[in-house]
């Protein structure tokens, strides 16, 4: 319950910068309190001044310690830091997969940062829009970097990989042998690779062949990974259009950095990578075409959320649907024509409008 | 695209029993070819005689081995077995998880067995549904058991899970340390409990350990499980019931069985004990109220498959939409004032009833 007394104190605070009041209004909008809705719609002129940073990776990769080092790099330049750390949780693990928590403790204390960690509650579907939500409270709240990650566990996280402005995947030597089975997916949405504990023995070798999966490398003649015995370049569908784009000044290609998270080796080229692209984001117009498809999502799952909570919590569309089920037992109907029923009956009884009785 | 005649082809496919037919099937409805709805609807009334059997577990617990070892015994016995196979899959590992595909391979020449691999695409939501709806291909073709693996990677696959007359879940004396981090949602759904590997030191703690956690140990005094530091019982919200129910003869106490999949030590004992929890479910009751809950949630998909294609698939729509992103944008509007004002354009458009022009 959320009355509208605790709408404005919180509201109040962020006005006064107050980090409380960014806590207590992320826990409203992520447990969908009462006056959520209204909260958001009041934030929402707010959004905008955060660049939004994605780092997804496998397990082990070093996301934790390169998030933490990012942080600290941007505290130390007077700027104020959200992060979000996201975990598609396994029902058998726990949150064990999301690692080094101490590291990202000690920038905890500092008052410019704030920190908040989400696991799967219900869908992992619901996980990607929830991440979206409360990176636009930490945006309202004047963040001026929010850093997203998520450990790579699942197609989700390619979702939640695209609520940001720069996605950054994260790889680290030991994915070299596995990177044949990196899907597509992951290499469409990297603005930036980062060959994490570079100083491992076949670093070079993993960059080596991102770099002709992105098609940056090879071409004529044998390629540096014929050993691998398959053609990397291949897997890569959209190489041919990258590698013409990469003639175009307009075009961004991903670079592929390395870092030593331990020592923080490469981190302030990671940094100046990221504001690279951010700067080519603004200048091509790309980042305001990605924030505009951030709004189409959000408008499209406020739409979806609304009919299915009007659908399901209606109870004469319930008991409807529970008088069809002896005969969908027994094959008369099928849920296709039960469905078509149903929604003709919710539009006469103006369910989907919120009209109904 | 799918013909009127190639449904007939199938469906006499179908009825001659021929396994050709079945994959040919199971790929339209999988990649929702055009006439999936009107084969869906065709198959509806012919669904019911099959046993679900859901196995999971976390990666390395021996699903593989065991779905394999019980569709011997049960081909062996005469009976037409389907395998679905569920992954939903990183896309940094690809299909990896998905372990001892050449076991199961031994079993894929036998006549009576159907084998289908699934993946992620999309949102693993849909991962759950469309498994769903593969099982009951499988079940109008006439299959007497069907056994659904998953891997246990998310939530998902307890939604997987739940898809099942009978739920199985699978855990190794290696994951012993971790049962206190198994959610109760893993606890929830399990309706038979598997330690295999049970050869292997700890089987027996995990054991002790898994049937402290369901109450059926432990109580007064100090419980063997004391040395952990962490009151296991506590962590099962349901106990109490649980320990109230198991007085009750027609209630369901999820037995704990001990396997060793590379002998296949313990199967019959698996077998023996699906086969009480099936007549359990038809003698309470259960398996009808399961099922019913299977074509609820079926009627629930439909619908909201419907209206999302429908709403997102129409250009007017979608125009309307794009018109007021630049309102959205300056703030002037918000998510919901627009979902609201959609959600009545779309009424009055007959686009939820199909009825729009």
């Amino acid at each position: 319950m959320t009355g509208r007394g605790t709408l404005e104190r919180v509201l109040a605070g962020f006005e006064a910068g107050q980090t409380a009041a960014l806590a207590r209004a992320v826990s409203i909008i992520e447990d969908q309190r009462e006056g959520h809705e209204t909260l958001a719609a009041i934030l929402h002129p707010r959004l905008g001044r955060a660049r939004r940073i994605g780092l997804t990776g496998p397990p082990g990769a070093g996301k934790s310690t390169l998030t933490t080092l990012l942080a600290e790099r941007y505290l130390a330049a007077g700027l104020k830091v959200g992060i979000v750390a996201v975990d598609p949780t396994s029902p058998f693990t726990g949150g064990a997969l999301l690692g080094d928590r101490v590291r990202m403790e000690r920038v905890a204390l500092h008052p410019n940062v704030f920190i908040r960690s989400m696991a799967t509650r219900g869908s992992l579907g619901g996980l990607a829009a929830m991440t979206r939500e409360v990176c636009d409270v930490l945006d309202a709240f004047g963040m001026d970097r929010i850093l997203v990650e998520t450990v790579g566990v699942g197609q989700s996280e390619l979702d939640i990989a695209r609520l940001a402005d720069t996605s950054t995947v994260i790889l680290v030597p030991e994915s070299g042998d596995a990177i044949q089975t990196l899907k597509a997916g992951v290499m469409e949405i990297a603005d930036c690779f980062v060959v994490n504990k570079a100083d491992r023995p076949g670093a070079d070798r993993l960059r080596n062949d991102i770099e002709v999966m992105l098609g940056l490398r090879g071409g004529g003649g044998p390629t540096p990974d014929a050993h691998h015995g398959v053609d990397l370049k291949a897997l890569h569908p959209k190489r041919q259009a990258r590698e013409a784009a990469a003639r175009d000044d307009d075009s961004w290609t991903p670079p592929v950095l390395r870092t030593v998270g331990a020592t923080g080796d490469g981190v302030p080229e990671l940094i100046a990578a990221l504001d690279r692209h951010f700067a080519y984001l603004e200048r091509t117009g790309t980042l305001h075409a990605r924030r505009r498809e951030r709004l189409r999502d959000r408008v499209r799952d406020v739409v979806e959320h609304r009919i299915q909570r009007r659908l399901w919590r209606d109870a004469a569309i319930r008991q409807w649907v529970e008088d069809q089920l002896p005969a969908l037992e027994r094959g008369e109907v099928t849920p296709f024509t039960v469905a078509e029923a149903l929604l003709a009956r919710g539009v006469a009884a103006g369910t989907f409008t919120g009209q109904a009785p």
